[in-house]
């Protein structure tokens, strides 16, 4: 057994068994070793910022990484921008990142990089794998590395792939589960929240579930504290039967004037809130600074766990949340606009799809609506980079085949990785795209005014580089040319037929809504 | 004036006038710039693998940088494939990479990452401007250090750009040119060429141009060294009028093959020769260990002033190079092949083109047939990460807007910046992009047999992988969906026509062409 053959057995032993990938030529054995391990199951991408995208999209939903290979250097470079957003959002992953042969790096052949150097800062783990022997036992570690919320990065060189590994490959690794929180961090919580101060509870990190609303909201009853979730927590489960709380403003001045007066904030799996960007003027924490932080549960916590300590320790787990009946929008009529193409998502997204929201502008009006919708998951952009949802989207629908994926996607963040269009008919996904064709960066130029250069007014040069309509892109044609069925839809009227259509049917669907700009 | 509009002023007052940008919140300041400094162009790209490619190609055909302007930890790391590219060739490169206000750093936003640290694999010079008073300086260094050879990274915190710079703009620096080879180099190699020993002067580096050819030729008829150029060199004279000088094979046993009887091997601007990957058996090192090695002159030095020593000290500068009559070949028929779009585009590519070469296998026979072409520039791919072809030719063209413009493209390559072909058409630039569809990543197929994995044969996983044919792209679909007119060709005369109309006429154009893979 080769070394590729015995990191990809522990790689498929330890549960990991789809790696998403675009190899080269170094990558050719373990390329070669696929047909050797039938478990492990192969989705190519055209891009690498396609693969680490889905990578992130699909760990999210398997609670579990996928595996991905890159090429070299500049193959992890392409994949960086959606490894970030993974760290960011607390998603295990697990990159094998092929190199030239240890013996031939010394002639600096034009592939040769510092790739342990562009790893680091994406990376929580990164390693090198010297020899073939050692390669299984390090794949091992990378996985026990990644866990369920970190990034590992192995580097694996040509020829420790291709020599023999006489130590064969690795069993199963225990993997560390989120840790319980101890039970004095509950007391004083529990101490906070019965001190009469005006108390904030956040909710945030890998996932808010259905549970953790329940809970907070059992909590905010007994206690009369608020809860908000952040802005952009990496899963939440909203519509139907979930608990009613809002999410901070990602506006800074509104999520700072909306929990101006309160005295304590505790946290639970979010980050003390930040503004996503410093403007002149405006702090950089939302929080006041006068409030008390408390951390209930970190990120990578069981937080459900901390949360269920907290109720019970209050006595309010017999507590009947208060949550979001049924409640539908009426079918739109008229020119389509953002808030339209809301509402027709919010009638017909079946119960239980994943919403993956790169929409942007567009996407807070789909979320205006579907907070009453049925039942289902949403995935948010945690990095701030964009080009991640239909990459995502590609992901979700590889780690959950039997559900539909919705992807709702700007015009402008759907261009970086668009090729992850051919992807998601390659595999026969059963995903939705929506594109909000406003043909323009459209927060660019609500977040220029929001800087304050030139008074907030665009001149000529500046607005040239926020409008992408010059020439207008035609994203039916694009996705028809990466084998996706797509159509275009200027009215309410068109762009919900379409829609009801793409639910009532599987496969890859793409929709582009032309509709003015939100702001 | 701000440290923005400083910035801006100093890069346009030492000649570099055009920024090929992405930007994001944290450069609005900068964009709010543009339009108080109209001197410099704003090249506006999907995709910040699009921008930094066009930078390569624009600084290969200008002769000095362009800027690019980044976004954050990721928008760098989208472009490092194409800053690789460009850092493996010589090009000249002026980032300038937004991140958050100096003091928002602290608070660990979305966006927040360790940028000099995905910075410094790819760069010669990093440095992140902490003052606006400092900015302008700053920039000046940056333009100093890039010189004409190397990437410089600056990075501007938001609160750099928008506050005041009291100091202003910076003048002109001075910018160093590619340094003369000392005496006793030129002394050493005369020495070496009349030793009667078997010796090669290899060529490479930035550019091999007509008056290199014509010199390295008369240094062989005087000595009778052989004369070969390295397999990828920058920027490569061809054509009718150029010396008749082969290429060094880029399969590493053919290479190490036809020069294994040297002793002495004379680098002018080449590296001494390294097989691209490394295969079990197969050497890394080209040319024989015993053969002597001596550098003429590095990839950065003034190669053609050395030649020209040389040539002088040979009293070989009156003797006639041997050159390419124009051999224009025949124009092809029948079912569309590799080869036939070669002796079409080289029948009718007109003189004074730049043909941008990642057409990878089927690029190997077009380069069989445009030697005898009319004069024309050929950039190639130096840094082996493909997605590089449709962006320098962007960049080529911004560089030269009064020279046609071809790019050679793999289906394969071409995806990874599909997205340049907007940039191509919002400019107006006159291109013509011919995409070689073969649906498969042919160079990986051949490249599994080398590596010897499975005896050769890709099994089904591993074909499947290598075989970009399902679904089948529409690359007429994509371009028509970008603004850009395209056509596709399935036969020799479809595909000379279109072609042909293509040289008639200006602005962008793609021609799909439909070819068996070569291997």
């Amino acid at each position: 057994m080769n070394g590729a053959e015995s990191l990809l057995t522990t790689l498929t032993n330890n549960g990991i068994e789809v790696c998403f990938t675009n190899p080269g030529t170094s990558e050719m054995h373990f390329v070669a070793a696929l047909d050797e391990v039938p478990e492990m199951r192969c989705v190519l991408c055209l891009f690498e910022g396609v693969l680490s995208g889905a990578a992130d999209g699909y760990a999210r939903m398997a609670g579990k990484p996928a595996s991905t290979l890159l090429h070299l250097g500049p193959g992890l470079g392409n994949a960086l921008a959606n490894i970030h957003n993974a760290k960011k959002g607390f998603s295990p992953m697990v990159n094998i990142v092929g190199d030239h042969a240890t013996y031939h790096l010394e002639y600096d052949a034009p592939l040769t990089s510092d790739i342990e150097g562009i790893a680091g800062p994406v990376s929580h783990w990164v390693h090198t794998s010297t020899s073939s022997g050692d390669i299984a036992r390090d794949a091992a570690e990378a996985v026990r590395q990644a866990g369920v919320s970190r990034v590992a990065t192995l580097m694996l060189p040509a020829d420790v792939s291709w020599s023999d590994n006489p130590n064969g490959p690795e069993a199963v690794v225990e993997v560390a589960t989120p840790p319980s929180v101890p039970v004095e961090r509950i007391e004083e919580a529990v101490t906070a929240l019965q001190s009469g101060a005006n108390t904030l509870i956040l909710l945030g990190g890998r996932e808010v579930g259905m549970p953790h609303g329940h809970l907070a909201d059992r909590i905010a009853q007994a206690t009369g504290a608020r809860v908000l979730i952040e802005v952009l927590p990496a899963k939440i489960a909203r519509g139907e039967g979930t608990a009613n709380i809002d999410r901070l403003a990602y506006l800074a001045e509104l999520a700072i004037d909306s929990i101006r007066d309160i005295e304590q904030l505790i946290l639970v799996g979010a980050a003390d809130p930040v503004s996503f960007f410093a403007y002149p003027g405006v702090p950089s924490a939302i929080a006041p600074a006068t409030a008390r932080r408390m951390v209930l549960a970190g990120p990578r916590d069981d937080t459900e766990g901390a949360l269920t300590g907290l109720a019970e320790a209050l006595g309010a787990m017999a507590t009947e949340p208060r949550v979001h009946a049924l409640n539908l929008p009426d079918l739109p009529a008229g020119e389509l606009d953002a808030a339209k193409v809301g509402m027709a998502i919010a009638h017909h997204m079946p119960e239980n799809a994943i919403l993956v929201d790169e929409g942007i502008t567009c996407g807070m009006m789909v979320n205006m609506f579907t907070g009453t919708a049925r039942y289902h998951e949403q995935l948010s952009q945690t990095g701030g980079s964009i080009g991640w949802g239909l990459p995502a989207a590609l992901g979700a629908a590889v780690a959950c085949p039997d559900r539909k994926v919705v992807c709702i996607e700007g015009d402008g963040s759907a261009m970086y990785t668009i090729q992850a269009l051919w992807s998601m008919a390659r595999e026969n996904t059963d995903i939705t795209v929506v594109i909000f064709s406003n043909r323009k960066y459209s927060i660019l130029e609500m977040e220029y005014g929001r800087t304050g250069a030139r008074d907030g007014v665009p001149g000529p040069s500046a607005a040239s580089t926020l409008n992408i309509g010059s020439p207008d892109m035609d994203f039916v044609a694009m996705a028809r040319g990466m084998g996706v069925q797509a159509d275009r839809a200027t009215t309410a009227e068109a762009f919900t037929m379409l829609f009801e259509q793409a639910m009532a049917q599987r496969g890859p669907r793409l929709i582009d809504a032309i509709v003015p700009p939100v702001f």
